[in-house]
């Protein structure tokens, strides 16, 4: 009983799909694709799948599911299938879509397609997508819906009943109805909620929300998403400068951006793009992965200078070699722990000029607390090892050195990078790396050379 | 005017806040915190506080705010609060609270004090914080709300209303009603806004959507967040096994999980909690971090020993000890690279059984594909430096293998983990880092010892 849903539906589901799809069985598979599944069900599955299988499984999905299903993939395999349809198959997809919907999917066409597709709407909906696509995607009016139902303040909650009930349906995700002027400028929220609980002879004014303060349109969705989060909304009103009222945001595509957030920091550590297709391709997999390879070749190659300075002295005392990647480790995995926190702490907004200072003083202590630690341990396996005194208090200085470096560079690394317009995410591990190999290996081997020489 | 809400709100009641606790100007804070800030900004300004500001803050918040800032703190913040209240005090703060946020809170104190505020407490709350606690804090039950408005299917939509009507305010992110039959059994949603636009005089019965399944009580939370993804839902009902409404899972808490599940895999992987308070003091810090870098110093020395075994070879071929950390770095890349990706991967359910052998070709192609590419550059640079053809097929060799490996590992190891429960994004990549350091060394020292004997 754990697992009702998931037994019950998808997995049920998906083995006899993949049963279906092995046998060859293809009627079968179409029917239970496009009878049993939803098209957040379909998406998911064509994300699960290897190339073969999900170009096999887009070809048995129904003309009219085909335009729901691209709404829910993610970006790079939705690419994908947009690349090899015209626009007039395209033209006929998109009828249903919202206007933001619709803009996202655009963004990632040609210029060419995307005037051949504009030409075949309507012209009302044309220029609600051509507004849509004016703003970044990446910000609240890439975001925002311009399906908004609003009101005048001085009309009775009565009026504002029998004016829904005109509707056939009222758009998704509609907690409020926005209070506009005869200007379109917006004055206030009035939740659905709170008008069916008030005297139907109140008026609008009598009822709505005045203290929600409207999203600018140009603020960016990250920031949009932190609203969401902190006020629990379920849609929030866009405006201009001047507060005209330009649209609204809803929790729905709040939620992806709180997800694509997340999994942006997770992803860019490795080198990897939030947006990544699991399953793609071997030649597309080896050719991204080649150049984060290659990236990390340089700090390798550069931490192997380092070494090669010293070469006289290993020759020497050869322990040193076999020592020394320690250091350089330890050094590693502490900075990117101070790295990863200070990312996150940057993400959530915690962390601003007022705070950094105690941080850097923390994790300078926190450093030579954990070095002294560390730097006693290894200095006594290391002199139990190899029957040297010296050796154990160098490799224990180097420690030190090495996690205090770490400490500051995975501190002020982040905030210097975001100052300068570079994804800390991405760029940060690779430099700190860099540094803590070849201030770990400098340390060390410098320090022996000075004694041993 | 990019950044209206940041500048207008945060930043400058922020500047202010930080200016008047400067000059110590107390009264000025208060006024501050307690007027203008919601119980969400508080929280966030906690949270970004060092611990004595953050101290001094606290108590500065006016007693009838704290229960709500206290619902927005991070678990760690919060249970450090929480611990300096007695049970009196703990009652009066959590009268307004949510059940399902009375039992999270619950849940951080120890067992007597539960005791002691429930005894506070009215016969009726208690019994419903009582059945929220019976249930695990991550599955659906420790997320669901008991405040539901719940309707029969055959009365009429004018009923309906007017029954609504009497109420003072429904509770909060009420999208829809849930209708039920007279044993309580689950039996549709009625969706407010369908509601609107439907004739007053049909049945519930005839507006209900009955296509949407309810939640398991035992359904684990991630399960719960990827429904409310794919389904785009506001709230939903959950029912126990026998299909007896319980209560009503809402996306505020929804979104947390999905913040916080993401947090996860990012924090782990650093081995960080994604709990982790940002402005922890040093000793909280320096003793967290001493842990996980004992458990990395395990791997070091694990190399190190490796090393150790081929201390002869080097002694005699220092170039070695100059090249052998780029074959275990490069490793180290390519397999957290993979291993992130799968991670990801199976934290939003696209990697199963029937996947996975698709998965491991793949990679094992992509790391033999740039186990080549960059073995020929890696083995022309060596060959160049240490004017030694040799050491450039040594090094060529060791790469590919290395790479190989991490591919293989990097797939199969988070997999693995998963089935015997242990946390894939803690300790995978510290049981990967010790694969392909072992590996590297081995295999680049191991064929140099053979063809340099």
């Amino acid at each position: 009983m754990t697992d009702i849903l998931e037994k019950s539906q998808a997995r049920q589901r998906l083995r006899s799909l993949s049963e279906a799809l092995d046998s060859g069985a293809l009627k079968q598979v179409a029917r239970i694709l496009n009878g049993g599944l939803s098209p957040s069900d379909i998406a998911h599955l064509l994300e699960s799948s290897p190339p073969r299988q999900r170009a096999l499984l887009w070809n048995l999905v129904d003309k009219d599911l085909e335009g729901e299903v691209l709404q829910y993939l993610s970006d790079d395999i939705r690419g994908y299938f947009l690349s090899q349809l015209n626009a007039q198959e395209l033209a006929d997809i998109i009828e249903d879509f919202e206007s933001d919907d619709l803009a996202d999917l655009l963004q990632q066409l040609p210029d060419t397609v995307i005037q051949e597709v504009l030409e075949t709407m309507d012209e009302q909906d044309r220029q609600r997508v051509e507004e849509v696509l004016s703003y970044p995607e990446d910000t609240a009016g890439g975001l925002m819906n311009t399906d908004t139902i609003t009101v005048r303040p001085d009309i009775s909650i009565d009026v504002v009943l029998r004016y829904l009930r005109r509707h056939r349906t009222l758009p998704p995700m509609t907690d409020s109805l926005i209070v506009v002027s005869r200007r379109d400028d917006f004055i206030g929220m009035l939740p659905i909620t709170k008008m069916l609980v008030s005297n139907p002879a109140s008026t609008v004014r009598e009822v709505m929300d005045t203290d929600i303060e409207p999203i600018p349109v140009s603020l960016s969705d990250t920031k949009v998403a932190t609203l969401f989060e902190r006020y629990d909304l379920i849609s929030a009103p866009v405006v201009n400068e001047e507060g005209r009222l330009l649209g609204r945001i809803t929790i729905d595509d709040v939620v992806d951006v709180i997800r694509e957030d997340a999994d942006h920091s997770l992803m860019s550590m490795a080198g990897l793009d939030e947006d990544e297709d699991t399953f793609a391709p071997v030649w597309k997999t080896t050719r991204r992965r080649a150049v984060w390879l290659g990236i990390n070749l340089i700090t390798a190659l550069t931490a192997s200078a380092v070494i090669g300075l010293f070469e006289d002295t290993i020759a020497k005392v050869v322990a040193l070699a076999v020592l020394m990647p320690i250091v350089a480790s330890m050094g590693g995995i502490a900075g990117s722990q101070t790295l990863t926190l200070v990312i996150r702490g940057m993400a959530v907004g915690q962390i601003s000029g007022a705070n950094v200072g105690w941080l850097l003083n923390r994790e300078f202590l926190s450093g030579i607390l954990n070095g002294l630690l560390w730097a006693a341990v290894v200095a006594g396996a290391a002199m139990l090892w190899f029957q040297d005194v010296m050796i154990g208090a160098i490799i224990a200085a180097a420690l030190v050195i090495n996690l205090v470096a770490a400490a500051l560079v995975g501190t002020v690394l982040p905030l210097f990078l975001k100052s300068r317009n570079i994804d800390p995410a991405l760029a940060g591990s690779v430099i700190l790396t860099t540094v803590t190999d070849v201030v770990g290996f400098m340390a060390f081997l410098g320090l022996a050379t000075i004694f041993y020489a």
